[in-house]
């Protein structure tokens, strides 16, 4: 049989595919930073051409996209979207350098590569590289077509990709969409994830002016007997937006939500039986959620609850030992996390009105570009494929009706009308996070279920 | 008459003198970060030891105390207290290098230093040992006996000075202290002040724990759906503390405080003729006060209200573009200004009782060495002496019966018994912020200032 060749010949040669991922974390690439993003993208690119295929690298008003295809003469053809960029390290600690591609063994999981974008995603995106030369060194022929759309700025919201999808979208023409993951959690059960939430990530700046405090420069902290603190006006201004059990007290930021549909309430059910809360704590090392409800309670938060974030806070005076400042700007980073069918527009609206019905016109919003949720019926082909493809290797996957992470599907749900699906085994963890890691023996078992996939769609 | 001719010996060296302010403050010691606080304290006792004094740099558990003496064979002694540490300048712009020593003609002030700690204190106390140089070469001999206790760890708190003022009790008698500071505002009014308010610092941490959150490390942003975050519990926490105008929400608070003694009460309404708003607005360059009130409010404010002020926020993620996070670990610098009769011990309390009363014992505050405030009478011989003093030059001072800063006056006045008096002739401002400044005609009026002083303390 076509794939058991295939596995073998992936096994044989994994230590080479693991150089591939190694030299993809090695290669910088941090969008927020600017950092190794063209030369990036054009790894990417050769790496697409290296294949036999055709590849541009097709510039944006901010880091390029790659774009490319494999015409191998099939019926079929899959998009494959990705993202090269990752997120910045500042001020994190980590075990190992977070660019070195290290293998470090995790006393929870083994050999595990410890990088940053190991997990999120260059691990996976070098995997399917090497799953697509390796079936071409065995048959010369793909199963299917693909084409290649890997954008730079996933971290960044991405900003760019509504207008390439838009000028490229004749060529972009595909049964269906995937996006590569490492699906499986710590104990080694499948997820597979219908859709995702969008999100709006905006900065809030609370400075001096017309209400008070100083304007331009922080001053000595014994004013404050008289001088109003920005600090205090943006605590006491974010407080309103939150309670005590962190609710969200936006006015009608809940009013655009729907109830689960049918097929939502099925999953629901189903997934109720074999999610397990402790795994989830654990990674994290949290000792509780923020809800200590029942499962299905838990469940139903995750899946229809918006998120209004805190990601980062500063200002005044933040060094070693004792200074005393009235500063005159403090800032806060946040973001929402939308869930179907809230639209970012209509929540940066409830934003700036919550500021201003609370007398707070002054504190600035700055919204990021915000982009909506999307989801995939779990009877789309693409996505029975993925489910046959993981039930191969007999494993039952949990299917969530959608992640609470953000990634642009819409673009290829929506605009371009293409159902999609994403994952595969492997497993990592910590994204966005000091230790970012994913398994070694991960790596090699995406490579197996990916290459299934591939002939599953195909067929 | 003598006075005359060391004002002459003044003007003469007076570009020598200004020397000696630059090497002060090229000299950097800031003691919040351990930098350069050893030669400065070695610069200071050789400084007294050129005089003919004796001197030796004290250790301390933190930084050395410079301990020191001039004996004149006088009747009378003063104590000359100082500072030697400077804040830092970790975060902050500044026109020309902050331990430069240069001289910037400002628009508003001609000719002036612009350097860390010209102002708060170096240039005072470069000051004081020109004037004792002088006097010395014109008759070799000073009209009292002075003593010196220069401190590193005003900046801190002056954590390990109460230790040293126990230690040295016996060597510390003398009639008065004397602080060095530039006093005359920016139209050139001098001001006097008899007393500072306390200080209690502190640090407030909000991390996850048994309520909830993550406990190690930062997590997903997403994961806000279902885990806690610190920078909610801790901002929530805060808004309890303050309401929207600036109270002050800690239960208790004010018990403490006294209403104004008679004294107060004739320098209040004195203090009120001249007291100058604006003035003080445009030196923050702020638009209005916290309470829009009339002179006689503010000024009752200013006099007699603690503060509760966030000097610094810092958690998460605070770099360039888009990074969701949640933090684990949330943190705030805070400050209280005591007014009397607080106490630092009771302010503790208070603040640790508030956050068990809401709830949030979980949320640690770690407490810097506070100290309570101090007050000298306006009838004091050393007060008087220095109010004949500004008087000669024919100005008129506003006399405060406190200032809003803290210095740690009570262990002269409350544990050594001593009366104090603070300031002179001269200007400067931006004490802890960007261009702190002092300018150079204010160095020189400074000097005659003190000179007089002398004498007068000495008749």
């Amino acid at each position: 049989m076509e794939i058991e060749r295939v596995f073998s010949r992936i096994d044989v040669q994994f230590e080479r595919h693991l150089d591939r991922v190694r030299a993809f974390v090695r290669q910088p690439s941090i969008s927020g930073e600017g950092v190794g993003m063209h030369e990036m993208a054009d790894l990417l690119r050769e790496t697409i051409v290296r294949l036999g295929g055709h590849s541009e690298v097709v510039p944006t008003p901010g880091w390029p996209v790659v774009y490319g295809g494999i015409d191998a003469g099939r019926p079929k053809t899959l998009l494959l979207y990705g993202m090269y960029d990752v997120q910045p390290v500042e001020g994190e600690e980590w075990m190992v350098p977070p660019f070195a591609g290290e293998t470090v063994t995790l006393p929870e999981f083994g050999p595990s590569i410890v990088a940053r974008g190991v997990y999120n995603t260059k691990g996976p995106l070098a995997g399917m590289f090497n799953v697509l030369e390796t079936i071409q060194q065995g048959d010369g022929r793909l199963p299917v077509n693909v084409k290649f759309v890997v954008e730079g700025e996933e971290e960044l919201g991405s900003r760019n990709l509504p207008g390439f999808i838009e000028a490229y979208r004749d060529r972009l023409a595909a049964d269906a969409t995937y996006f590569a993951f490492y699906n499986q959690d710590p104990h080694g059960k499948p997820v597979l994830w219908l859709g995702v939430k969008g999100i709006q990530y905006f900065e809030v700046t609370c400075r001096g002016g017309s209400w008070g405090g100083p304007r331009t420069r922080g001053v000595h902290g014994s004013n404050a007997v008289w001088v109003g603190n920005p600090a205090w006006r943006l605590v006491r201004a974010l407080a309103t937006m939150m309670d005590d059990e962190e609710q969200i007290q936006l006015s009608g930021f809940r009013d655009d939500i729907v109830p689960p549909s049918a097929e939502d309430e099925a999953l629901l059910a189903a997934l109720a039986k074999t999610f397990d809360p402790e795994t989830h704590l654990w990674s994290w090392d949290a000792e509780r959620f923020k809800h200590p409800e029942d499962r299905v309670a838990l469940l139903r938060h995750y899946l229809y609850d918006p998120t209004l974030n805190i990601d980062g806070i500063w200002g005044g005076y933040t060094g070693p030992g004792m200074k005393t400042l009235l500063p005159h700007e403090v800032r806060v980073k946040m973001d929402v996390r939308l869930v179907p069918k809230m639209e970012p527009e209509r929540v940066r609206e409830r934003i700036r009105a919550h500021l201003a019905r609370i007398g707070r016109g002054d504190i600035t919003v700055h919204f990021y570009d915000g982009y909506p949720p999307a989801e995939t019926s779990v009877t789309a082909p693409v996505v029975q494929a993925l489910l046959r493809a993981v039930r191969s290797f007999g494993l039952e996957p949990e299917v969530w009706p959608r992640l609470a992470g953000s990634a642009p599907f819409y673009l290829f749900s929506r605009t371009l009308g293409q159902p999609f699906a994403a994952g595969g085994l492997g497993h990592g963890g910590r994204p966005h996070s000091p230790n970012e890691y994913a398994t070694v023996e991960g790596m090699r078992l995406f490579e197996r279920s990916f290459a299934r996939f591939l002939y599953e769609f195909a067929a």
